[in-house]
């Protein structure tokens, strides 16, 4: 069976989905017109909104009935994660972010790295007003680590000697940390404090698949059905699982390419390193893991009642693991 | 007199000075060795720490005797003044700043950019811990304001026509907001609701003093005394208060030169930019405002009861002031 996005993950909540993007959009109100246009750019160029209908779902899911609440949380995650990909596109230069022109393109880096900041205090402005200490705590935690995760990265660019333990750290904090934020964030809202640990782990193994998965496609994709360019990784020196995994599997000539292209960076070895990390099994073993990822994050998941917005939770995780099948 | 900083302002708070300069090193630790290291090396580039300073003499003014939690919010206060610098010196593409190398010419922007981002989050996982709901808001709005002040600001660049409403709200964000944050926080964490008003218009008025006699120093100080080079503002093209009045007091050739050294940016005219400033009674125009923003801020500070604090808070005011005299 194909999953539909629309059909099986989104419809749940789409009505909430509607209010809460109406809601970003007063978020990103500003006096200034260049704080506007900026923000309108980059949340519009935003994609499927996966983080925000998380939120919407596990809040559906606890039985949260204050909706109103939750979308606010909703359109927060959004906020968050949007200040999060403007700054990313300063940090790697990008011109393009799915397909579209990003926000150092169109205007600059200061304007960008601004408007982050704007995005980020305002993200914490709306946060306030829901008035839950628990949860500002959880987030205020939950932001540094995922800056702390950022700046992980950047300390492994480069270094062939990053081990699994160092990338599991790096996408902990760069991508499941703001899953976490989202499903947890709605437990707490929601009052059912029994339902966050379960939620948490939901998210936090399915953020680790997510961006397993992601890292398989930058050596397996192409271009055209994804916005990423295969060797993207590779050519900032990223040391991702299928390169860390490829060197634990070889020896000799082929161990020393991975090893130099993590050093240098660059795609002058690309077709050599993708057929290094396809024969060494390699990709098998990533595949492996997202899978167990995803495995851990369904019998967290599966501690909460049944329903339907659960559902589209277990479709969502079923989905990204389809990419790579 | 001469006002000496440390004895005139600085001693009053010695003691909470030194234990907040300990609880920053606690605040900006990381298991990450790269945040570490570029968050060691912002704050300890920083230089005479007036903000938190501020904080502290407020507290002491407002009568506070829960000494840990304002040396608390003066170290949060720092923090976010670091942030914000950082993030400026990405901006402006500065490769120094009072003399030492900035964290993007020491690293990288990219280095810069998400170190920035752990300061703000960090500072707002302290402030989270004090527990405030009434201080954490009026940190969440702030923060908000200083970006746009921010943006503000990058929006007026190379425009000639803005005017000194314009110029006073970039101030007001970009310098002045956080200064009524340090004080006006004192006074709500002290629970002392009546000075919340007064220590807010004071380091407001304060602020926006401040920032003009900065912008004065810019066409009037030589490079040896402060750090700052002269025309440094003119060759980013920005219309600070000294052009702004320039203009307004000029016409023909003269008005055209300001004209277009805004618009374009660079130094090729700034002997001439600097003459005619000087000519048209605009830097008389900027002393006297800085002078009427003085006036305002200290008239607002004497509605609280006399003390050491409050003495050396005039003698705060006092001393910037000086610098133009």
């Amino acid at each position: 069976m194909t999953i539909d996005f629309k059909q099986d993950i989104l419809a749940p909540v789409a009505t909430e989905f509607a209010a809460m993007d109406k809601l970003i959009n007063e978020g990103i109100s500003s006096k200034v017109a260049l704080v506007m246009a900026v923000s309108k750019h980059v949340v519009e160029a935003g994609g499927k909104r996966m983080r925000p209908i998380m939120c919407l779902l596990a809040a559906r899911a606890c039985g949260e009935t204050d909706l109103d609440q939750a979308q606010k949380l909703a359109a927060i995650i959004e906020m968050l994660h949007t200040a999060t990909l403007v700054h990313d596109d300063v940090v790697d230069e990008s011109g393009l972010r799915r397909g579209k022109p990003t926000a150092n393109a169109t205007w600059n880096n200061q304007t960008a790295v601004l408007v982050g900041d704007f995005l980020i205090s305002r993200a914490f402005d709306l946060l306030v007003d829901l008035n839950n200490m628990v949860l500002l705590k959880d987030f205020s935690t939950g932001t540094c680590e995922i800056a702390e995760g950022e700046v992980l990265q950047l300390q492994a660019q480069h270094q062939p000697d990053t081990d699994e333990a160092t990338y599991l750290s790096i996408i902990h904090g760069k991508t499941s940390r703001l899953f976490e934020l989202a499903t947890e964030g709605a437990a707490i809202l929601a009052g059912k404090e029994q339902y966050r640990e379960p939620l948490r782990l939901f998210a936090g193994h399915f953020g680790n698949a997510f961006q397993i998965i992601d890292d398989i496609l930058d050596y397996t994709s192409d271009a055209e059905t994804l916005g990423k360019n295969i060797g993207d990784d590779l050519m900032e020196g990223k040391p991702t699982l299928p390169l860390i995994s490829a060197l634990q599997n070889t020896t000799g000539e082929d161990h020393d390419i991975i090893r130099r292209s993590i050093a240098t960076g660059g795609v002058s070895e690309l077709d050599r390193v993708i057929q290094i990390v396809q024969n060494s099994g390699a990709l098998d073993y990533c595949r492996q893991r997202a899978t167990e990822e995803t495995e851990t994050a369904l019998k967290a998941l599966f501690q909460l009642p049944e329903s339907e917005y659960r559902h589209a939770l277990y479709n969502l995780a079923q989905m990204a693991l389809h990419r790579i099948q």
